[in-house]
């Protein structure tokens, strides 16, 4: 998306034919800055400090890494190291590993001649195709922002509510819960997001609100306490927001705090829409608030605050009491009759098994 | 309540016999102060600074402004500037015109000779009063939580969450949704609290978290988007909060987002208590979403954190970039149907116009 006047993915080759570019997160939203991945060390580091973050963004980069130590040395040790190397990264990301299987794949079925040419041929299809995915999210759900605008006065912005960064940030370009708003916005439809400042990372604050304004799309952000009272005021049209996992059956998990504003959605007949690529389906779990585990980070997420000093310093500082402690979980799981549909890159359907399986027959009994 | 091995009220008359002394809020909680206030310029400056905080606590320092100014001049028109010039340090404060009204009542009827000592004498009775409320409010409160200890294994802490800080801080001792924690915790009933931050003054990270430990109450803090996890998963066995404004039926206004962790509460069938002294109902309004004006304060709050930095400095830093807006609703409305119980200090009841007249026959009708 744009960045000024210019557009940007989050991750490019550069002019020279093989450096890879990678917009750094870590200064975001301080600083813009492009980071050059230079070898397959450069491209782990990148992975594991969080420069580049999000499931779609991290297994494109990671796709980029091999390519850059196909280049180094493309034999089947090195093939075999690099994948491993990229794979301790983030143990824990799905697509991480699914992206690593899909390049190994490729490439030890490839003469070592053809490697380095096959590996960033293959590295930029899986950034092209994680950036259709996302478009085709964009375009299906701009439909429901369609929808929402045709009721409004003319000129009248659709007010959408979002928590946490599902935007293009996270992927290569479009990103998920943000690319309906994109489209819609692009499209001359009037939309004022309602960022939640999403503690206890601020990724709302900071990420969401960062790649809004570099858009150019209206917005406010909001404390996360503030939704419910902007549903009891018909000041949300719509809400729409990403999914780190979503369970076969439609229930949906996601940064801590959605639960919370799909129960206010609800109760306020509020649409509550959840958009995902079709990688974020977990087809083996049922029962989402039984069965997913949910992870607890580090409690001084909660305890301390980074942010700019009046005189342009980046400060952390200690928020609460010395002594006491925080508990931090950093997702929770919003059962699939608060949320009012899916919206995915082949469509919209109901959060249940039966229609999950309407579009992705694949996976169907 | 204690703050390390003393006990504290908020605010005293110093062995002097006539300063007055309350608790520095302002610089809670990263440093604890007493602050002597010697005239009526200090009492104003103090209920206007926020050095003092909470309707009960405001009221008594009025009170005592009144009390100091007597003893500087104790004529009519010494009475009336008085009034005048505290009554516009926090012009919305109820509590603060009701100790007002009550102390002229109480002094423009008194001679002259005698009105330093009325006043100190007056100034003190409300402020016991306010410690019996609040202690009332408690034992009654404390009723409910050794009614969920007693379905515990023993020894295992009863969970309690609150919001925001309706603690001691904000009255004269003992607060009011946290005085059943304190009665409860006093009694040796084993309680866990988890503490809302509340963004985005963070009153539940600082005061709270503060007040507890000072006191020796376990607790946890935790993001405002976490309760409704925790809920979920069993680990909360009941909510008490605080009001701002409760209706004549039984609506609660309370600190921003109150009603996100109700709705969670009702969601997951987990008790939701609200505490509250008579002083905060408003028999005259009943739909308190549609009536209660809710204000709109400075988007700094949310925009800004202030903390300690890891060489001690209080430093102020922008959580957010630059350019980026931000809206800062201070209070939301929790529908009375979503409210377990009302704790009072004449006893406990339903959220409903008909069981609060029961509790309050004068103003039945």
């Amino acid at each position: 998306m744009k960045v000024g006047e210019r557009h940007y993915r989050t991750i490019w080759v550069a002019d020279d034919g093989w450096t890879v570019e990678v917009i750094d997160q870590t200064k975001l939203p301080f600083e813009f800055e492009v980071l050059a991945l230079k070898d397959l060390a450069a491209a782990a580091d990148a992975i594991q400090r969080m420069v580049v973050r999000g499931a779609p963004l991290i297994g494109v980069t990671a796709a980029y890494g091999m390519a850059l130590e196909m280049r180094r040395d493309a034999s089947d040790g090195a093939l075999s190291d690099a994948y491993n190397r990229l794979l301790a990264t983030r143990p824990t990301a799905v697509n991480l590993r699914w992206a690593l299987d899909d390049m190994w794949q490729v490439l030890h079925t490839t003469d070592v001649m053809d490697r380095v040419e096959k590996a960033y041929h293959r590295a930029a299809e899986l950034a092209d195709d994680d950036v259709d995915t996302c478009h085709n999210i964009g375009l299906n759900g701009a439909s429901l922002i369609e929808a929402a605008a045709a009721k409004k006065q003319s000129g009248e912005a659709v007010n959408i509510l979002t928590h946490c960064n599902a935007g293009w940030l996270a992927t290569t370009d479009w990103g998920t819960a943000l690319s309906p708003i994109y489209v819609a916005h692009d499209k001359g439809i009037p939309v004022h997001v309602w960022v939640d400042e999403t503690r206890p990372r601020n990724q709302g604050a900071s990420l969401t609100a960062w790649e809004l304004q570099s858009h150019g799309v209206p917005h406010s952000v909001i404390a996360d306490n503030v939704g419910g009272h902007l549903m009891q005021h018909g000041q949300v049209d719509l809400c729409i927001t990403g999914t780190d996992r979503t369970t076969g059956s439609g229930d949906v998990c996601n940064k801590i705090g959605t639960y919370l504003k799909a129960l206010a959605a609800h109760d306020n007949g509020v649409p509550f829409y959840v958009a995902l690529p079709y990688s974020t389906i977990d087809w083996t779990i049922d029962d989402g608030v039984r069965d997913v585990p949910i992870e607890q980070r580090d409690p001084k997420e909660v305890t301390q605050m980074t942010g700019r000093t009046a005189d342009g310093r980046i400060e952390t500082v200690e928020i609460i009491p010395k002594g006491v402690s925080a508990v931090n979980y950093a997702f929770d799981v919003t059962p699939r009759h608060l949320v009012t549909k899916l919206i995915t890159e082949r469509g919209i359907c109901e959060a249940s098994r039966d229609d999950l399986e309407r579009l992705y027959p694949e996976h169907a009994g």
